[in-house]
């Protein structure tokens, strides 16, 4: 499948898991545009779509903290993606290694 | 955090990446509203808002593949969700273990 051919939201935006290559652990998750697909691919390293900002986010372009692509994946419905990266450093803006660093469950 | 707290879409939902707790291994992701999280925690079990058919979604009610609550993590914003879970069976409709089952990059 090319990447065009995924299916966008009315944005023309797809999720993106983002998931450590090593480790497993789950990192963040952001959106996707067809453009910042096709530079994630181009650079190998993730780029995003930032809904806040309106713009393409290359991840870690001003913190340092890129995610090297190792794999991009779409899942049955190809309304979802999948990227498994290997990070420069903490996905969090937190500084924590990961978003999902609280609990709705252990509190 | 109560989860009545999180930040849902326009819709009322809010995407949820499920996880296996034992392997790491993503295995999809589905979208939950904010009954459906009230579900998914008093039974331990997952329970998605399908969008397509416009009803709760017990997942696994006919295939029998549910998947038991292990965590139920928010990320930084509080607008995704991870699920960690063990899974009875395959996630993913056509059989497989994983949704994500193909890549752009692999072919």
């Amino acid at each position: 499948m090319n990447f065009s051919e995924l299916k966008y939201n009315d944005a023309g935006l797809i999720p993106c898991i983002v998931q450590d290559a090593n480790t497993g652990e789950v990192l963040m998750m952001a959106w996707m545009s067809a453009e910042s697909i096709g530079l994630t691919l181009e650079r190998g390293e993730t780029v995003f779509w930032s809904r806040s900002r309106q713009e393409l986010w290359h991840k870690g372009a001003t913190s340092g903290n890129t995610q090297k692509l190792v794999d991009l994946r779409y899942d049955c419905d190809a309304d979802t993606l999948l990227a498994l990266v290997h990070p420069a450093g903490p996905a969090c803006h937190t500084g924590e290694r990961t978003c999902f660093y609280r609990s709705l469950v252990k509190g």
